[in-house]
Order: structure tokens, then sequence, then C-alpha cells
């Protein structure tokens, strides 16, 4: 007997049909032996509606205290009426709210994070043959306020109960039906992965692979809970999420990512002089501006260039303030793009295996597109490039690292 | 300065406008200088949409602990939106869902009764100069489940919470400006009253006048907390209900009330001996059939009739069971009629003055309707009549009663 928790997403709670399937598919995996914790998000376009009340009444500014118990009635409505369903086939199934069963976060309203979770009430539950049905994103802070973990915080919820329980896997449903090699939309030959490494899936869920929130990666990396993230819509194994020691098959791609939200700066004739590179930066983290990557070579006669990434919407504002800087610390000039793209190849194998940035260059050069910024982890290289190329380079990419299987060539 | 619990019922707060023009109230009351308390309901319409959704997925019998945290959701978001509101206008608020207050009741699900109210955290932020905004209607049972109180619990919640902080007013504001002596649609010379008792209070209410819970009637009085009735489209006085002593203007009749949701079963020629009455009614009851009236006419020649009323929607099976019941006990017959109303005078000034029975009867009498049945109480007095002379009875009864000025005639 396999203790499984099952997270399903707004599309998957979209209606009462909806709904009456998944307390379905919660029946039958609970027929087949296993005890069965289901987390649940809000129906979908409900969080929008109680989004839009907040602000029709709050203004852009909505007391960060009330959204969440605004939001927070979102999942509660869902939990109760799956509840209702599983008890409709003949099965006993409770609801909690993240109150209920002692989700306990900080006292960050809108974005909290999760301290620690109560397992005594789920498991009572489990120990009377019945199905706990819990809300997503949301908890209670010390004082007994509601919190909610931000957008997409459910598959957060279900992980870090997975990992309270220690339950033997985390099921993810979803209406995609696994992760994949890269978008399907761009690829026709992308193919739908059978197991990743966590590291794997934190560098894709960052790059722009919106499959699986990276928060809860990182939580299930940290407890070693399998992820299972597959199809609320068939029965088939979907992607498996794990321990690097558990992933038998190491590709050494194992995926092809772009990011088109990002856009470049760039400083020249820096002084290579040591606390230039915080004068640069303290400004702009100092305004909450989140910067991606960054590039310095090595300097030619006392000066050198330095290039980053930062969100497009913070470009302007980021320009501004690079501006003011440059004249402080008497750098040459400054300018800046927003039409790159960041294409990137991950995979566990690169760790042992040679030659993929090689083949990666190569393949990009072959269609001609020329690089702008370089920037590589243990398993991962990216690539700036023009925007306009994007769907070219993941097509290239894609064709040379991932379709010939992820066998590492022998480089010359 | 004053504490006042302020109750909003469900149109009062039917949409983003409402709610605002509700903040507005609120903190109009505050800087009059007081304290204020506010009890709101769900925005209208919401509950039925929710309960909709319940039996599109529970059938005709949804279960129970879901369908309240369900239906607790509705609540949950007017308290956020309106504790944004009032923030909006300046002023600090905060909400609280019937457990984060500590609103706590039996088990009960869908029909709770309440078993005590904390205050620490209401008190708390009245102490901050904030505005405490709680959700009616719902409460937790001692294991933390969600209860709610039945439909129209948050006039009892409101009630309750004012009671339990020993407020100086429980206002519920409503559609109508107050209660008036009569149906004021069917007698355009009903008027508002601007004080009654508890007692009287409750007598009109459970006779149909549908502006304030009998609960929440009780529950004032036991605690001797006055409502106040009142508009939440105007700033007009509405009516006070209190303790009888505070009542100034004691009329003899204070209003006409009438109720047509009753059947009435006869029962002829059951012997006159002891246990007999108990045989007839101990079906009834145990089918959960509530008997409102119940007539028996002292004996002639050792047998007598008994009359008793049921609501409309139980005539059917009360029939079917006293037509068993009078087989068993030897009676003659049973038959019924639903085309009855009910029509009441209520007045704390009947205690005293002699005549009322006498001149009601009388203005019957001269619109040549036949009484079917009496039964009267220290300060009510109703009968049966068919419910074809209902407008009339009302009319004909409001205007030698309670247009007068309800002065007492002596009576020859």
């Amino acid at each position: 007997m396999a203790l499984i928790v099952q997270k399903f997403g707004g599309t998957s709670v979209a209606d009462v049909e909806c709904i009456q399937n998944v307390a379905r598919r919660v029946v039958a995996t609970k027929q087949a032996g296993n005890q069965v914790v289901v987390c649940v998000s809000a129906m979908s376009g409900e969080t929008n509606k109680l989004v839009g009340l907040a602000h029709a009444i709050g203004g852009d500014d909505p007391l960060d205290r009330e959204y969440d118990v605004l939001l927070s009635t979102g999942e509660q409505k869902t939990i109760a009426l799956l509840a209702m369903a599983i008890h409709q086939l003949g099965h006993r199934a409770r609801s909690f709210t993240g109150g209920q069963m002692g989700m306990r976060t900080d006292g960050a309203h809108t974005r909290a994070r999760i301290r620690s979770v109560e397992t005594e009430r789920l498991r009572s539950v489990l120990d009377e043959d019945g199905v706990a049905v819990i809300a997503g994103f949301q908890g209670v802070d010390e004082e007994g306020n509601i919190t909610t973990l931000g957008r997409g915080g459910s598959d957060t919820s279900a992980v870090a109960v997975a990992c309270a329980l220690e339950a033997d896997v985390c099921e993810i449903y979803t209406d995609v039906d696994g992760v994949y090699t890269t978008d399907p939309r761009l690829v026709p030959q992308a193919r739908k992965l059978g197991r990743l490494s966590y590291e794997e899936m934190l560098e894709m869920a960052s790059m722009g692979a919106k499959v699986l929130q990276i928060r809860s990666v990182k939580f299930a990396m940290r407890y070693g809970v399998p992820i299972h993230v597959r199809s609320s819509f068939s029965a088939d194994e979907g992607t498996w999420v794990t321990r690097e020691e558990d992933v038998m098959e190491r590709l050494v791609v194992s995926g092809v990512t772009c990011n088109r939200d990002e856009a470049k700066i760039h400083v020249k004739g820096v002084e290579d002089q040591p606390g230039i590179a915080s004068k640069l930066f303290t400004p702009l983290s100092d305004s909450g501006i989140i910067v991606d990557m960054i590039i310095q070579n090595v300097s030619s006669d006392g000066s050198t260039d330095v290039t980053f990434t930062v969100p497009k919407g913070d470009y302007r504002k980021a320009l501004d303030l690079a501006t003011k800087t440059v004249s402080e610390i008497g750098a040459e000039s400054v300018d800046g793009d927003e039409k790159i793209a960041k294409v990137s190849v991950v995979g566990l194998g690169m760790k042992d295996h040679a030659g993929v940035a090689t083949r990666m260059f190569a393949a990009l050069a072959k269609e001609g597109i020329n690089i702008q910024m370089i920037t590589t982890s243990e398993i991962k290289i990216s690539v700036v490039i023009e925007e306009k190329y994007t769907e070219l380079a993941v097509r290239a990419l894609h064709a040379a690292l991932v379709e010939n299987g992820g066998e590492a060539p022998v480089v010359p």
C-alpha cells in the first residue's frame, strides 16, 4: 500500500463534471490499494474573478491580509465540492482548509513561505480509510491569519504535504502529459521524458517550462519525494522527477528551453577595479530588479565590458539606473537591447560528457545565428541570441542534441 | 462612546458599489465617536449559487460537513472585500471568519447552535481604533470543523456578538426601514413602529413578519441587548426592539400578521380518554412534522374533536399519519383543509386591556368572515379563517385595532 498525494490544478476542477472526474480518479487510486491525499486549486477562472473584485474595491494595492482571506475562498469551494463528489462514489472524504490541516507559514501575505506542516489530522482521516482533501495555495500564520503562497502555490502545498507525510509519490496532474524535451508546439519532434532529476527540472522550470513551480521542485528535492507529472485526461505514465541516482537513462541533453522575457544591458569601458561591479548592481537590487545573467570578460588595457540581463518589464528602469551609475563610475557608455532571447540546453549528462557546448555552438553557427552571451552551469548552457531566431535556434538545438538520442559524439 | 454592532444582509452587500456604501456607513458611525463591529452576510445570489453547486455534485443530500465548508466561503468573501473598502476610506479594519473570531457552536452542521463567543480578538481590534468585520452565519465546532447556523443565521451571529461584547445596540440593516404594524403592501395605512418589546417581536416574527430571525430576538432578549432594525438606504431611525420596560408607548395592539403556510387537520369523534392525544401526535413528531395550533374542546357525551395545523408542505404526510391513527384509536373520521390562513393580532397592551378579543371577533364578523379556530397567548390572539379572506381580515383588524391608535375601548 502506497501513500499518494495527488494535486489537481484549476483546469482539472473547472466545473462540476471535472470535479466528478477527479473524484473518480481519486477513488480508482484508492481502490487500487493506496492511501490518498488530494490537493486542489481553485476552479479555473475563480481566482481571476476574486482578484478582479479585490482591485475593484481595494484599487491597485488591496490590503494584503484581506486579499488572502478573499483568495483562499477559491480553494475552499473546491475542497468541499470534491469531498462531496468522493462521498457520492461511496467513499469517505474530509476536506481541510490550510488552517484546518495545519499548513503553517510565515506572515508574508500573498507570498507566504511554508514553515511546517502538521500531519495528525490528515493521518487520522487516512487511518479511517478516508480520503483527505486539502486546499492548495493557502496556510495560516502563527496568529491564525490566513495566508497564501503566491500564484501556483498549490504545487508547493501538495509537495510540502507529501514531504511531511513521507508519501511515496506526489502526483501533479496537469493539462499536459509530462515534461517534454522542448515545447512541442515549437518542435513537433519533442518527446516526453520518462524521468529527469530535480536539478534538471529546476533548470528547465526556471528557463520557462511552466509545468511545475520551481518552489515545489526545491521542496521535493530537499526531502527526496518523487514527483510524477501527468495528465488529468489520461491514465498514461507522465514524467517522474526524482533523485539523480534514480534517473536511469542519463541523457546528455534532456531539454531545450527558451525565454523571451529578458532584456540585456551592456556597459562599455568599465574600469577594471575592485568595487566597480558592486557600484553597478547595488542600485538595481535596491530597486528590486532581479538580474539574471552577468558577463564580464577579462580586461584588456585596464578596462572591460559588463553585460547583464533583466526582466523585460524592468528594462527601462534598469537602463536609467545603469546610465546614472555609468557617469559616476566613469564608464564609457551604456546601451541595451530588448529584442533578445535566451536559449538553453539542460542535461545531467553534461557533467560527464565533453563537447555539448561545442555541438551547441556549431548547430547555431550552421544556422547563421550569432551568439551574444554565454553562461554555463554544471548541467546547463545558456546563450543569448537575437529574438527573431528563437524558434530556429530551439529547433536546431533540439535536432542536434536531443533527436539523435542524446548520445555524446566524440568531438575531435 | 458607544459600542455598536452593525449587521448588513446580502442585498446590502450585493456588489462592489453596495459594499462601498456599507463601508461609508460604518466609517460615519465610527467618526461619530463609536466603536464598530460589522457583521455581514454573503453577497446576494452567492449562497444560492453555492447551494446549486452543492446539489449538482452532492445530489439531494450533500454531505453536511462539506456543505458548511462550501457555504461559509460566501461570507468570507464579503468580510475581505468590506475590510478592503473600509481601509480605502482611510480607516483600520480587520476581517474575521467565524473560526478566527471564536464563534463556537455545537457540531450540528447546517443548523448549528452557538455555544460561546470569544471577544478577545475583536476587542483588540477595537482597542487599536479599528473596525472588526465579522462573517455572519458561520462558526466552528470543538474540533475546528466549520459550521453554519442555518439560513438567516447572520442576524443571530450579529446579536450573539453584541451580547458577548455587551454592545450598546445591535443594528440590523435591511431593505425595509423598520417593523410595521402590518404588511404595508397589504394595508397602505400600516405604520412603522418606533419601539416594541422582544416578546412582541417574537410573536410578530413567528407569525410571518420576516424582518428579524426569531433566534436572534431570543438571544437579544436573554441578554438584554437592544436591536435597532433600520434601512440600509436611509439614515432615518428604524424600529427599536427592547425590554418591555423600555417600551414607553404600550400599544394595545402593535401588529396584525398573517400566515398562509399552514394547513389544518380535523379529527372527529375522538374518545375523551387519557393517552389519546399522545397517540395522535406521536407519529407526527416522530416524522419531524411540527404541529403549530392544537384545539381540543371539552367533550360532550364522552367524545370530542381535535383540530391542529401543520406546515402546508407536510400536509399530505400528516393527513396519512392521522388517518392511520384514527382507525387505531377508533375515532370517527379525519379530514383536512389546505385553504386556510392564520391571522393574528399582537400587543403588549393586551395583558392589561380587556376587550381586544371581542373587538377582533366583531371586526371579522362585520366582514362576514367565519372563524374556524382560535388560540391565544398573553400578548397574541390568532384565528384561523378561510384563506381567501386573508387580506380582507388583515385590513379589517388593522383598521379596528391599530389605526385608532390602539386605544382600548370600553367594551359593554
